[in-house]
């Protein structure tokens, strides 16, 4: 059977854009089989020479500075949505009434009602759809989670998690819609605590209730910068300054619906921390550990040895494990893999759902859940008491 | 000056007991200048065979079966109560009545109502009183509080710690007074949930609410040992089981006096964790982490230094750190010590604190908050609500 | 400036060959700015179904089966040799006698009379040539080479390095060129040593003795395969068996020219490593770390600061390190990088010196001097004595 | 049976000295059974007060200033021997001559003629000897030991080891009687690099030759100190310089009886590095790896697990390892151990050799081989050869 051929489209050309540009324009190349031919076609920015520069760098046919032109696009059949996530719910909601396929960056929304109306209509128009919580598609991450899955650790009874960034911690990283609520919705919580919410779905299943939250601002004003900011970094700054309404760390307790336990902690000013997402799953019968920091490794326990030689072995991730199939990324373990890879493989597991016409998953309802599990966090922690979820349905994996 | 001569008696034999009795026994030797002359008179247990074994093996003047023994004693001075948690109150007011200094195990008592009677009963008796949160003379975490007091990380942002260990994970740990509520308070809360939330206060300062803690129990029933249990091990059974009230595991989010926010997870079934009590503290202008798997060393990462040369530092303990300055115990970093050196260390610092007539930390008030803390944890995880506490005036320090 | 454009040859479609095509392909795109314009035209692989997939996934212009259609095409600027060892001294000469510019892949030869020889013809064709050392690459290796070049951990005392992997270590891997001096002058010294060789060389400077070495060959002989293999892995066999004459494992203490020791060893058949290129520095006032198996940190001790609080740094790489100057690659630290971003940060250098018109290093200077040495390491073990080196003259940097 | 009653005098009361002291003081208590009834009669130090102070802490019947006064004791069964390494003949000669069991410092002398007349002597006293090579008793390598000779890993094939220490790393480190060859022998070959050796030897086998040694001086002078120096410490100087003969690194290769080959290298003046002895021992089923840094956990690799689920685990040592069946010092696992408790089992397995009247291991004979390990290594090192050992029979275990 030939290949059917994909044409794709990306919302966005700053770093999280050029990211998925990059790991579409190399899931051809680097996966055996290719899920599918892959076309760049549009790549759309409101920086012009941003767009423009990442349309001559991964080759798409042409450049827009309207997101809209992608939702218009005959020839367009798959979009990424790569913006500020307050303007997810619009661009989104245009590409699924013109029948896109899309993936868009996390969290799905800003608030639950978006994220809900999302769904509905990513249901209603039939394409595949999907959210980038990327970190899924580490391939040390998919491997545990089929551990999980096959129950070798048997029962799970606590999942702690922490995602801990310093890219917020200086009081000179400027102010951007991230620290304002009206737009972000939340501050750490939904930026890097939605990766963990998501991992622990992932991982154990469907959060049923939170039992207590905090949160806490402790940068309340941070300066507005002149010009266009892309990532995090430093910006020239008009001297002026603006509050900041968003958290920049917090912590809660939860129940996954089997009856473990959650416990969560994030922080966007977390001096010291590059980037660590890490996490442990303790089960009956083994235990699981893994951090981004070291992402080629995880580490597990597994309770079935002689106790006298027994403790967590850190486990090179190689050829045996999820996505090593490929040809040329990751040629045997030990050579390291990283960010890039994870983009690649994200890529190529939404291109072959949409060429198998088949659900991806983190679908939408698995963004809805992540944003339902943010908002109740934000409910507890202003209300001082637990909250329970409604639950959408069961996880998709 | 002539060194002062303390009499000791020790009131359990069993593991905990039997670190103390070698501890107080080395003190002398091995530190410099000693703090005190030490006579180890009196051990009681009621098990006869433990406490004459101990007897003989540290020398002792005499042994006993009942704590009475030691609370009557004329040749004791210092007390220490190596009970189990709910035989506490009794002895330690007996002891107090007879005006002998005394260091309690913790939790100090299975009841708040307890715990401050017990307080008050001190402070009457104008003795020095101490509870048995050892982690807090680990060379290490000594160090590690020194630099926090001192500023060096700078404002106080979150505290996460976890302890996780496996010493009931198994079905066949046999059931103890730790498995019953009534006489235990709590089961891996107050057992060893209490050393974090005593960590947490002694690092970072009085925690003034449990924003919602979730506790649970997984394995809900364990066989009755046809004999005497000491420690945790497996025993001969009945065959008949009991039913466990107390929790296995469980988590909460706090906040400290200063703002920071504390995130807290243990486990005592946790598959795999020998014993790791392990937390992370993170400021303003650095941050530190520490784990009692690897005693001997902390983390540290100090804001000041180039970015592009920096990063967390794994530091040795050595002579430059607190307990150190001893003769024998320490000679040079990357040795290693362990639970002996700390306990040992306990032993000096309560034994200096005597023979100076000064107060101990942790004392008695710090005893109580952290048996309130774990009442709040209870209350929070009953009610499905935040809990402000009262707070017992400042930590002691 | 309009940047230059370059056209690329490959030769050898196998592990290597689709690393160094990838590598290429994604240069102009990754990097900021690109280095030049590329275009992929020829890869030739003697297995043609091997060659014409390459083709196909990274879009050469045509595939060929003799690697003398890329010594003789018009359209072709770079060329690439991924072959066997003993076949690197025909294509590259002729390569070279074609005027084209070289990367070969390491070791340069299987004989330092070959190596020379090529290094003359290289310089003859005053082209640009290069051996693909890609370790030299790793931005954490990149950074550390800066930081003692500059002079921060003062005079270097000790390079201490190993390089353990297993993928020789199954009595079942079969029977190649590895495994028969005649064809690859060594086994794991060429192979894996020479890796540790040049990184000692690029760090510290010229090796000018081997005071004593010792090669060991544990599985001696290997079953010969029926049909072709790729990389290390396992094959249908024959059942017939042949010797192996090359090294399984080894180790040499050595000198450098200021002076410091050195102590390498290397095993291909190291049980349970995967894949573990890891070195240590030793300096006057700052020492240094470094693992393959963790290649997105290092570990930076400085003497400067004040012993209580100094220890080994674990510095994770990021945007002040070097080739995070790229747009997509590494957006910020903490999300590991591996294989694919060492490859293409070899090439975007190699293709760099090509557009500026200089020298690459490691060029084949490097790759003599390295060849050198596994000579110096084959004599000292046959010969039970030290060796002395007569030097290549500087090396290149 | 009544325990037998055993009497020591300890010689030194220096650093080491104090070790010892403490060690056997506690055996008694603190291993369940106690191996003898233990009493300390005399310590002698040529700096009266040092032994007098000793004398009171660890209860000495009596000090002395003499060594003499030990070996003419008739109150003294078993003698310890902490003098400088150059002493050493001297006093265990006229130890032995009284009949003493004797347990001597390593190197058991600084050169091969003395140690072997030493060996030669002790034989004929008929009497238990032994060398504190006392790595050897940290539970984790007995651990270790016992893995290695049970065949778990298969044919041992590779020991990588390496001693880093940093105790005279700074210029302002005294002159002492380890800076001088003809009293000391060697330097950091001697006094560290012995330890490793004998620990290749103890899990190994015997080592049958030298390939090569590189040894290299890099402080050339120091300081003479103007009074006595206890340990490595910093200490008042007189201004006056004099020159350093003995070596500050090096490193070798060497072949073990079995066909293992071994790589050592150690350095004392190993700037960042406080004290790390570490190993890799690889062998055809399985590899170990263990740093005195980290001394209270080992890691194992076993090959018979599934490569997918399989990594070098970290085993936290506890209950089920050697030494932990004693009563108080290692209660239950990741509680940490350190340098008292490896002292003390040191001196747990020496009086119980002596109160079974068995041989000790490491014996004389071991002594005896690691000082030929030494001189075979300077001897490969000025001569630029290999050099073959004569071998002393079979290593005792």
């Amino acid at each position: 059977m030939p290949l059917p051929t994909l044409r794709i489209g990306i919302i966005g050309a700053g770093m999280i854009g050029r990211a998925h540009a990059r790991a579409f324009r190399d899931v051809e190349a680097s996966f055996q089989p290719p899920p599918a031919r892959i076309e760049l076609t549009v790549v759309a920015d409101a920086d012009r020479p941003l767009a423009e520069d990442a349309q001559t760098r991964w080759e798409f046919t042409r450049a827009a500075t309207d997101w809209r032109a992608v939702a218009e696009a005959e020839d367009v059949d798959v979009a990424v949505v790569a913006l500020p996530n307050f303007k997810h719910a619009q661009a989104v909601n245009a590409l699924l009434a013109a029948s896109k396929h899309v993936l868009s960056e996390k969290p799905l929304a800003s608030t639950l009602d978006d994220a809900r109306a999302m769904l509905r209509n990513a249901e209603r128009a039939g394409v595949v759809h999907g959210v980038g919580f990327n970190l899924r598609r580490i391939p040390a991450v998919a491997a545990l989670r089929e551990m999980v899955a096959s129950g070798v650790l048997g029962e799970v009874r606590q999942y702690g998690a922490r995602y801990l960034t310093d890219y917020a911690a200086s009081t000179h990283t400027p102010f951007t819609w991230r620290y304002q609520r009206s737009l972000a919705g939340s501050g750490a919580l939904g930026d890097i605590g939605s990766h963990i919410i998501d991992l622990g779905r992932f991982l154990v299943g469907d959060i049923t209730s939170i039992h207590g939250a905090a949160l806490a601002t402790f940068i309340r004003e941070r300066f507005v910068p002149s010009g266009h900011v892309t990532g995090h970094t430093h910006a020239a700054t008009t001297g002026e300054k603006r509050n900041v309404d968003t958290d920049d760390l917090g912590s809660f307790a939860a129940t996954f619906r089997g009856g473990a336990l959650g416990d969560l902690r994030f922080s966007r000013i977390a001096t010291g921390y590059r980037n660590s997402a890490a996490f442990e799953v303790v089960g009956e019968r083994g235990s699981i550990e893994f951090d981004t920091e070291r992402p080629a490794e995880f580490q597990l326990y597994l309770e079935s040895d002689d106790a006298a030689i027994n403790g967590f072995r850190r486990v090179v991730v190689g050829p045996r494990h999820p996505y090593f199939s490929q040809v040329t990324a990751f040629p045997f373990a030990g050579v390291g893999y990283g960010y890039s890879e994870t983009y690649m493989a994200q890529a190529y597991e939404f291109v072959r759902a949409v060429a198998e016409n088949r659900p991806y998953a983190p679908g939408f309802a698995d963004g809805v859940a992540a944003v339902e599990v943010c908002e109740a966090v934000l409910q507890s922690a202003d209300q001082h008491r637990a909250v329970a979820l409604g639950g959408v349905g069961a996880m998709s994996t």
